[in-house]
């Protein structure tokens, strides 16, 4: 799907050894950057993005053609300013927009990976992303933030790297996948899977597309991510165009034709295995198990800054597990600020453009820059 | 699916108009009763069941050998006492356990109906059943009950027939379906479709069965008749067995191969095109569109006394939407009680043994039974 396109990547040649026991190398870790790394190299943000994103955060996406996932909050003058920060955005590895992951070619084999890709974890994936630090030769990272999956790999990355960023912002987000949250995702696997042409993950070798799996597996996620207010605020019971009911199987409803809508132009936009190893390595991820159970041991060592964002109505990641964060931090007197956002968009609303939200990120940004002592 | 199981069922004979327009008539209604009918024919309670229900509520279930779906709510001495009242539940008209859908055969056809089956309603299906009133020449049922889309059908029930019921008891259902509802029965009905032997409703005339898709609907349904608290309790991030993480798609979580299982089981004893057209009945049903939005107008002719029952962590049919009907029923001095029961179990709580729920019930049916002036 992203053939043509010139898709930027670092060539990363240190071993990475994944959280399965393989080790990868000589692989490529696809980036974007967004204004410019001043001269003292203290202006650096680096933000994850979530399950779907990619590293278009701003501007036009050259694969959707469409504005970056984030182009409300990162550009010149936004909540994000490029015109005081160098923001950088990679595509997790395991993903299909140009970093290493089941879409690639198996040079050994010649054949592309699909589910002989090695499993992927949010460990991982900021490892990897960790190799940005060097190549820019920045020595600390001024911000790390991001939304929902995003969140997790802020998370991870400040456990294991205390020293790398002044200040970390999780968005909507946990640290420990629940037990709703593994359902949700089991099920978009269950759901590419079903599909005839996935052929155990080996579609792409045989020229076939599970798009109608993959298409039932966004309209899955997609629900989670809006609330049920919002949901009836929006869409109710209204009706396609004019008249009453069909009577038929057709999309009666506005909320079938949008949900189906959803699911039909994703699959132009994504890989269906990378869809599956991403759900996995959000499901794998519990940042406290390895100190059983004891979030705060996760952050022992750090001395990086958090403010901690939750929405009201977002049900999939609610308040109450943002919370957890927030306790967990505050057990070991880190110093961490939360804020929970009025919103009945859901989820979502870390990628919509929720004022009281984007004035958050923006005052806390510009007002913890303001103190970095030069 | 149930050959050579001898299913009891009644051939209406009165030709049913049907909201989409087609009549039908001398169709059977599949149905089972328990207990006796009194010589005042006073003791008569019609249960309706919900989606994936069927007529057999107590005792072992000719298809599945497993207890009926309410055997502990109803027999001898239970919440609904088999010893005193004459119990009686048909299986809604599109289901498929004998009554007249899908799987039927066209006999001017002599194929399958499949998807040629007209769509049925909330209305259809009560129309259809209040058959067995005369069938029994039962003058007055002493109760209407259900949960879920049965409590749909009581309301739906009392309001096309406000004096064949003394009390009425909905239980975790709403009056009308709502966005983020509709929302997940299209993701069933997508699933279902997305299977390729599903044919377009064409399968049992092709020997095909869409099981894959079917799976995957009903394990998108299961995750809503859970409460993401009642999840996490019972199965958090429990792992299958010993051992850690496999590092692959197989079932790593209990909560993946509970769900798997959910599947599975589901697929033996229910058709796929059943559930596309039950979870379109439950989509179009909407009590108040008649009277233009004013659900009390709805029952405004009713003597009926109702007991309305919601759960609190029931997330597909909240508190909210059940106290609607209070509302509604209280703005029209209508004799209604309402009570909200703790519980952590979802909206699957209706169909458990929550000893609080099964007390409510029992109480407020021997004590409204003990008003009935002889």
């Amino acid at each position: 799907m992203n053939k043509n396109i010139n898709i930027k990547s670092l060539i990363i040649d240190k071993p990475l050894k994944l959280d399965c026991g393989q080790t990868i190398d000589n692989f490529p870790l696809a980036y974007e950057t967004y204004g410019s790394l001043n001269k003292e190299k203290d202006n650096a943000i680096l933000v994850f993005h979530a399950l779907t994103g990619d590293q278009f955060l701003s501007g036009i996406n050259p694969i959707t053609k469409k504005e970056g996932w984030w182009s409300h909050a990162v550009g010149s003058n936004k909540a994000i300013d490029t015109e005081k920060y160098f923001v950088i955005c990679a595509n997790v590895i395991s993903g299909c927009l140009g970093s290493f992951g089941p879409s690639n070619t198996n040079t050994d084999t010649n054949k592309i990976y699909g589910t002989t890709f090695p499993i992927i974890t949010i460990n991982d994936m900021v490892n990897a992303q960790h190799n940005l630090l060097d190549y820019f030769k920045i020595e600390k990272l001024f911000a790390v933030m991001g939304g929902s999956m995003g969140g997790m790999q802020v998370l991870q990355f400040v456990s294991n790297f205390p020293d790398k960023a002044r200040i970390a912002i999780p968005i909507a987000c946990t640290s420990s996948h629940s037990a709703q949250n593994i359902a949700f995702n089991e099920l978009g696997r269950q759901s590419i899977m079903a599909d005839n042409n996935w052929l155990n993950g080996d579609y792409a070798n045989q020229n076939k597309n599970p798009d109608k799996g993959l298409s039932v597996a966004r309209m899955a996620a997609h629900i989670t991510y809006l609330s049920k207010n919002g949901l009836q605020e929006k869409f109710g019971r209204k009706l396609q165009e004019r008249g009453d009911l069909k009577f038929s199987f057709d999309a009666d409803f506005q909320i079938e034709s949008y949900l189906r809508y959803q699911g039909s132009v994703f699959v132009d936009r994504f890989d269906a295995n990378s869809y599956l190893y991403i759900t996995r390595a959000m499901d794998y991820f519990d940042l406290s198990k390895k100190y059983n159970g004891n979030l705060s041991k996760a952050f022992e060592k750090t001395k990086t800054k958090f403010l901690v964002i939750s929405f009201t109505s977002d049900w999939l990641y609610p308040t109450s597990e943002n919370k957890e964060i927030v306790i967990a931090l505050n057990a070991i007197g880190a110093d961490v600020a939360f804020v929970e956002i009025e919103s009945d968009k859901g989820h979502d609303s870390f990628l919509l453009d929720v004022p009281e939200f984007l004035n958050t990120l923006k005052n806390y940004i510009n007002n913890s820059y303001s103190k970095i002592s030069r």
